[in-house]
């Protein structure tokens, strides 16, 4: 029999609440939710965030899966605490332990249901492939961005991040709760195939590769000088040529996109990113063929 | 020539950004907004929670204007404090008076433009029909509801909320920013009409008038035990009759509407009033003729 464990992980940012809320409906009604017969761990990333219905309380946790952080002693922020002890129960040679991390999110952008995988680990792009093909679910590839590192899911062998939306922040919506809910069954329902030998890989994998994020116009006091524009807010995954209208005010101010090529923006307006100086991020579409090694090395994550 | 100033007012919640944006922008730019040659005054209602981007410091500044709270001494509330200095300012024995408040505010609800007004004030309900017949906008008349009192617009001697939405809190959002613009500048032009005795008021003003407000059902621990069912979400303004499902959860739970007559939704969802208990107000839709005396005492605040 396989050891294989898979961490699902709701409410890492507290003011994300309605993976938080399917998971507590989960737990008094353990049928709710079709595991596939896998073993599952369900925890709450940030339970202290979730009661003040903040996204955090000192810093981002799923920017604190660092290992310069992960190694500090004692005393540091709580969101740092929190991630080694998350680490201690549930890493790969925590307590107990998972091999597969499932951490699922909300956005204020209008993105729909998507999945996130950090770099190019052969089992993430593997396991991404099989979702993809189930559902059709748009990948966002996060990599090469050195401002923007320390997510969670990276620390397990296999992880990805569900993003659902547009949802306000601290909003119970039950058509997120829904989707939520169905990714999450899709996830465990692939990653039971393969345990038991029963995966049908694609021939290949979309994926949207971060090229790069881009800021809000700002003035020195640093105000936005533009929002927007209207041709772009809500359309996340739409290309953009060059010269489309990218921001916008209601003076006259008027920016273009300088890209030479097309580009796809995703996380247009996510509410969060205000802070962290990210009116949108701009990606490319690309087709990876599913390769032979990512298969061995998913199925042998999942089946030892 | 009038006295008559106007008293603008966003950003009375720190975390609807879009109003105190336009403003901005405005200052920059003082043709931006056709005021339709009025005296105005605009503020920011709440300017330390904006800077925190938090909906308060201390309370609900919109429900800090009570004559209790404006009557105790110094060294309350952050809020309470500055309602009293707003009223100094700005009220209608303030150092720089003004007669007319209108306050901008953004919801999460799915609402689109509307416009609330407390009470059955001649002046409210006047200027109110003015704006409606202008722009077609629903007008949800709050009344008879002693769990929500001290809004700011209760203390000039006419007075108006108006709400844009849907938004997520702090969400900059062109197309919400374009929208309280165009609500600003119809309002400033009905009442430059009523100075310049050039108003045309209809027969009748349509408003939505509240019965009751509804709070999730919860558990003994508080905790929502169903999400507002999809078949409400997103519609407010949809008449709602007996029997209509409210609630619902994925483990079965549903929840009806007992109302015995027709009902109109209003505040779908609204993410800040889930700590008020609010998951959305009932209404109903009635047609009240516009009276004589309502012209007659909006005439005479504006045009003496």
């Amino acid at each position: 029999m396989s050891r294989l464990q898979v961490l699902l992980v709701a409410g890492t940012h507290g003011n994300e609440i309605n993976a938080p809320w399917l998971f507590d409906q989960w737990s008094r009604n353990v049928d709710l939710v079709n595991t596939s017969s896998l073993e599952v761990i369900k925890i709450v990333g940030n339970p202290k965030a979730l009661d003040l219905r903040e996204r955090y309380l000192n810093r981002d946790l799923n920017r604190s899966f660092r290992s310069d952080l992960l190694g500090t002693a004692i005393g540091c922020d709580y969101e740092v605490e929190r991630a080694k002890e998350i680490m201690a129960l549930h890493g790969e040679s925590g307590s107990s332990p998972c091999q597969i991390a499932i951490d699922f999110h909300s956005t204020t952008a209008n993105m729909g249901s998507s999945l996130v995988i950090y770099g190019r680990r052969a089992c993430d792009l593997a396991i991404a492939s099989l979702i993809q093909f189930h559902l059709g679910l748009p990948v966002y590839l996060h990599e090469m961005d050195s401002s923007q590192t320390g997510f969670l899911v990276e620390n397990w062998p296999c992880g990805l991040v569900v993003e659902i939306g547009p949802v306000a922040q601290n909003l119970l919506d039950i058509r997120i709760v829904q989707k939520t809910k169905l990714v999450l069954e899709a996830c465990l329902q692939e990653v039971s195939k393969v345990l038991y030998g029963q995966a049908h890989f694609p021939p290949s994998l979309i994926v949207h590769r971060h090229i790069k994020s881009i800021d809000f116009p700002r003035d020195v006091d640093d105000i936005p000088i533009g929002c927007l524009h209207e041709e772009v807010q809500g359309n996340d995954w739409k290309p953009l040529k060059t010269g489309s209208p990218l921001f916008s005010s209601l003076t006259g101010y008027l920016e273009h996109l300088d890209e030479r090529e097309e580009v796809v923006p995703v996380f247009i307006n996510e509410a969060a990113y205000a802070e962290k100086k990210i009116a949108m991020s701009l990606t490319k579409r690309e087709v990876l063929p599913v390769q032979e090694n990512w298969k061995e090395e998913l199925k042998q994550l999942v089946q030892n």
